[in-house]
């Protein structure tokens, strides 16, 4: 059987295109994925206590909540959702095909990839423990919490995003310690210049955290110095790792166009891939604005894109 | 006093964008319009009683409720509203000055845009009767409801949307009616073609509804041929209005970059209009996907991009 369309993902971006394209009758099957990118179906979300700042809820939702009431949704709009990994595809001809972890393969004339993204983190001892018990990867998102509100918070990373994450926490923090392993920024210059001219943002650098410590939340860090391994302890009430994402694209073996960091590219205002009938929503086509309601919104267009294109192409010799 | 940013509008992008930039500590100033667009503050939604397709809501949701939500979420993050209406702004020097209906002014370093767009209705009878009781102007969020399911529908249009509306409504209709006023469709051909060729489609040419009746719900139109005056009755359980929408852009003076339909104008993938400090998000500058979702990805983009503007110009001399 030839789908009419697979949508791969679990996130805000994935179940809105389910939600869309089971109302348009398109029966979509969703492959949720089982730990895919290392986690659960549902998305970068499912590791967040509260979602403030997703519209329609005053007074917030716990990520968990957000995605299971997205994926009833799905299911309540008609679509299938199957929790496997996809595996590998070929793009190379239509139908498409899919490949499974379990081996199994499913065709189809359409295919939405909303995959995601995961940040970064180091690999320490307490990075799990305290993850959203102090340590997060966005500032938009979690900045505004009231555990960070005049504490001294930390930032790891280099680059624009930590830049952006620095200056975005100042509002909140007592002080923000940028921390750098090495002794100059790869930040454009006029972030690196706001940054240093800020009075509460306080630069590390050739330092890296190797232990994360606390109770119940993040309490200090211990910091390394990259030159000449002395380390130290920062007493921190937030760390903010800003060193990039990595998109889940492995599996599409270089069939469709990414970007240097591996982010499908799509055309400007579009989730259209370069390959016709393969759309991209949410975070695995965003690189820079990583929020679930973009991603929703993306999703949404997405699903409306392949519509579109379903119905130009549906007599086609299938 | 100078504000940081001023939002103007009340549906899904103005208050998404409020949600963000109270976040962010801008102390953001909405307008939320009294009447503005005809419409109440909360925009198109809060005509509408069921929303089904807004991602999070497993069940869906009223559109009252959803902008109540969405509007509470906005103070509660605070976001400053108030119920007034922008007639002028004068975007020529920085700080931008807004004039309000009530004579008063107000001056904002950044401006958010989020007005939308309300669709276009004939002035008959039943037409304000019947709204959102079996008539509506959406297709895609309204056609999958079961008071459509295998009934016979109304478009009422010429153009493509008119062409994609009836045949969206064909998966569920049992016959769509395409009632056009001329012998002849606006629309591309290859939509036109499509239309042709679908069995549950009929068009009536040179045809108009001037009346539209029931009791509950809508029942019956009836329609007036355009060339020998003759009327005749058609029962329809559903009436789609596909004959354009109108953005709230009257009070820009011309001042932003407009399209024909008077759509303001935006970078593609961006929510930066050709001034530099003023966004524009929602249904203001899409013509082509109005959904509520897009609507407030778009919102959440534009307080983004403001932020970014107002960190970059922040030692300006204001």
């Amino acid at each position: 059987m030839i789908e009419d369309v697979i949508i791969i993902g679990s996130g805000p971006a994935a179940h809105t295109a389910g939600i869309y394209l089971g109302r348009a009758k398109r029966n979509p099957l969703m492959f949720e994925g089982f730990m895919a990118g290392g986690i659960a179906a549902g998305g970068q979300l499912t590791t967040t206590d509260s979602i403030e700042n997703f519209p329609g809820f005053a007074n917030g939702i716990s990520g968990g909540d957000l995605m299971e009431q997205m994926r009833e949704q799905s299911l309540n709009n008609s679509a299938r959702i199957l929790t496997e990994t996809v595996s590998s595809v070929d793009l190379s001809k239509k139908p498409f095909t899919l490949t499974l972890e379990s081996g199994e393969s499913a065709e189809a004339k359409s295919i939405i990839v909303a995959t995601g993204a995961t940040a970064k983190v180091l690999d320490i001892p307490g990075s799990k423990e305290f993850w959203q018990k102090g340590i997060s990867a966005c500032a938009v998102c979690d900045g505004a919490l009231p555990i960070f509100r005049n504490k001294v918070i930390a930032v790891v990373g280099g680059g624009d995003t930590a830049m952006e994450e620095a200056e975005f926490l100042s509002k909140f923090a007592s002080e923000v310690v940028l921390i750098h392993r090495r002794d100059k920024f790869r930040a454009s210059h006029v972030l690196q210049e706001r940054i240093k001219s800020n009075p509460k943002i306080k630069i590390m650098w050739n330092s890296i955290p190797v232990e994360l410590k606390g109770s119940k939340f993040l309490e200090s860090a211990v910091l390394q110095d990259t030159v000449n391994g002395e380390q130290k302890s920062l007493e921190v009430s937030g760390l903010f790792y800003a060193i990039g994402h990595k998109p889940n694209t492995d599996f599409l073996g270089g069939q469709l166009k990414l970007n240097e960091q591996g982010f499908i590219i799509t055309e400007p205002g579009s989730t259209k891939t370069n390959v016709e009938g393969v759309f991209a929503a949410g975070d695995v086509q965003n690189p820079h604005r990583r929020q679930a309601v973009i991603a929703a919104g993306s999703g949404c267009l997405a699903a409306l894109e392949c519509e579109e294109w379903l119905s130009l192409n549906s007599e086609r010799a299938w």
